[in-house]
């Protein structure tokens, strides 16, 4: 497989930023194996964020990398709804015999702002991604003029022509099968949400930039399938997930690797947005699309001790466990070898 | 593109075949342009599936062509549910001005039994496929003795390996994007269903049989993924509904030919069992999978004076538009120009 010209990479693979369960160390080892190696800085803030994109430019010698951010609004709590999600947390509380924790107590996940930008400005990241939408123009400005092409999440026809009438250089066509957030922004209706065979010519036909796709591609084969399709690269996640330089947990990492990864589902009971879980116990009793959770990321709080008791005890049955719809890539091999292995047509 | 050993025709294309919306007008247009035409016999029963299949092998001219059954249990009526879903049709009665209908009126879909396997039997179609899983072993084996390649659709990586277990030729991975019905046969959870690009390949791993990818292939680029992907063909649906030779209804034509088509949903409503369709008012109303709907098939019945009078007056809104997750590539051309087209890389 050749040289990416448009990437600046030497394999058309991007390694999807997956935030909590990987830092600087995977997207290091991805983009010195010829990817594009990509840090995920929703829930990072501060020094954290400082350093782990100083990590990642140290580590990448000089090759391109992607830092990736949300955009989402923050929201307005909403106190009725807040009641209602503790309501049905209720039981599990009980069973663990644990109080349920102050509101808004969780990791925050705060969107890109004026403190990332100037992050980014200093350190002159090849890319720059963003999910759930773009940040305000003045922005979505000064990333572009510190030299990053920007690239962005579609779901649908309609958002990639909303990113493309607002200047992005390329379009992420994020299938229905991708594991982790959808980046739905346009809709909250997940029926919008279409498959990566369909969704990526559509694309394809719709803007005049190059496309991304993404979701369900888990080998070489599938990667050249994205390629046919009309993507310029692919962009792969939930293969990394056992990687030793991911820092997936061990009840994550005990699913993945089990035949519970078979079945997923789109849920929004870990952080109010609809994402795409293995289905655990927790998913299985209050149904994936409960809406008793409040808006993202307010469902985060409520949830987090039950989840920290739960994996104590070695049980993934609170837990986030994201994965796509093909799980049959993950591989504990170094993240290079997998990477190498993607690009092996 | 070189011929399909393994279906014998000269190209690797299937028509998925599409009850309601075609007949053998269709499937021998294809097969004369070197697919494998398709005729769905789940609506047909009688003098008029005797008089189909007969016209499809005439017309086939001694071309490979495919006939298909639906294999479902026969519900039980459940009184309760049936007027739970009368209940919830009511203001449309009232708002067209008619009764409802007497209950068990709609059309029939009967499932593969002694009648057409002695019509199999008689024409000696090249191939059989099977939606909703297989008939008993006794039919099957008449199937298999006629001479006939038997191929069914699986949703899941189970339902591959349930059929291989007994004795089909191949399976045609059907991925979520599909339009028409899933042919889910082992659970009744739409959450487990698996898009194209993520399908195909697990199934591909998982059996050791051909496997002919579905959902969401609509153009020359689409089927070269499929075929990237281990697939030994790729089946066609949606493209097909535009052509002159399917029976698509006008309000059904108008739709695809819309921006409508470009949001579909799962929906349980037009027949009780999940079907991909454009989301129309009564899917929008009710919600696409309200589980008043009875059990396949008997949810057809108290619609049906709906969707005839709404059409009457040039309304989809009662009626299944059924359509995948691209309708790209839907073109109102002669089928064998769309065939050709399909395997134009």
């Amino acid at each position: 497989m050749t040289a990416n010209a448009w990437l600046g990479t030497e394999l058309p693979i991007i390694q999807a930023p997956m935030a909590g369960v990987q830092g600087s160390a995977l997207a290091i080892a991805v983009s010195n194996a010829g990817g594009l190696g990509s840090l995920p800085c929703a829930m990072l803030g501060g020094a954290a964020l400082r350093d782990e994109v100083a990590a990642l430019k140290a580590g990448a010698q000089g090759r391109p990398f992607n830092v990736n951010f949300f955009c989402h609004q923050p929201p307005t709590p909403d106190d009725a709804r807040e009641a209602a999600w503790r309501e049905a947390l209720a039981p599990y509380y009980r069973e663990f015999g644990i109080a349920p924790p102050d509101i808004a107590q969780g990791p925050g996940r705060a969107p890109f702002g004026d403190e990332a930008a100037a992050i980014v400005e200093a350190s002159r990241p090849a890319v720059v991604s963003f999910h759930f939408g773009l940040p305000a123009p003045a922005l979505l400005a000064r990333v572009k003029a510190a030299g990053a092409k920007v690239i962005a999440s579609a779901t649908t026809v309609d958002e990639a022509r909303w990113l493309e009438a607002r200047g992005v250089d390329a379009v992420i066509a994020q299938g229905a099968e991708a594991g982790g957030h959808r980046g739905i922004f346009l809709s909250e209706d997940v029926t919008t949400q279409v498959g990566t065979l369909a969704l990526v010519p559509q694309i394809v036909r719709a803007v005049r930039l190059p496309v991304i796709a993404a979701g369900g591609i888990a080998d070489a084969r599938g990667v050249a399938a994205a390629l046919a399709l009309g993507a310029t690269a692919a962009q792969v996640g939930s293969a990394f997930l056992l990687c030793p330089e991911a820092t997936t947990s061990a009840v994550h990492r005990a699913a993945l690797a089990s035949d519970a990864a078979r079945h997923t589902a789109l849920t929004r009971l870990f952080t109010g947005r609809p994402a795409r879980a293995i289905v655990n116990r927790l998913m299985r009793e209050l149904g994936p699309l409960n809406p008793a959770a409040p808006a993202f990321p307010l469902a985060v709080a409520a949830l987090a001790p039950l989840r920290a008791k739960a994996e104590s005890q070695g049980s993934g049955d609170f837990s986030p466990l994201w994965c796509g719809q093909n799980a049959s890539g993950c591989r504990a091999v170094p993240a290079a070898e997998l990477t190498r292995g993607l690009a092996a047509v």
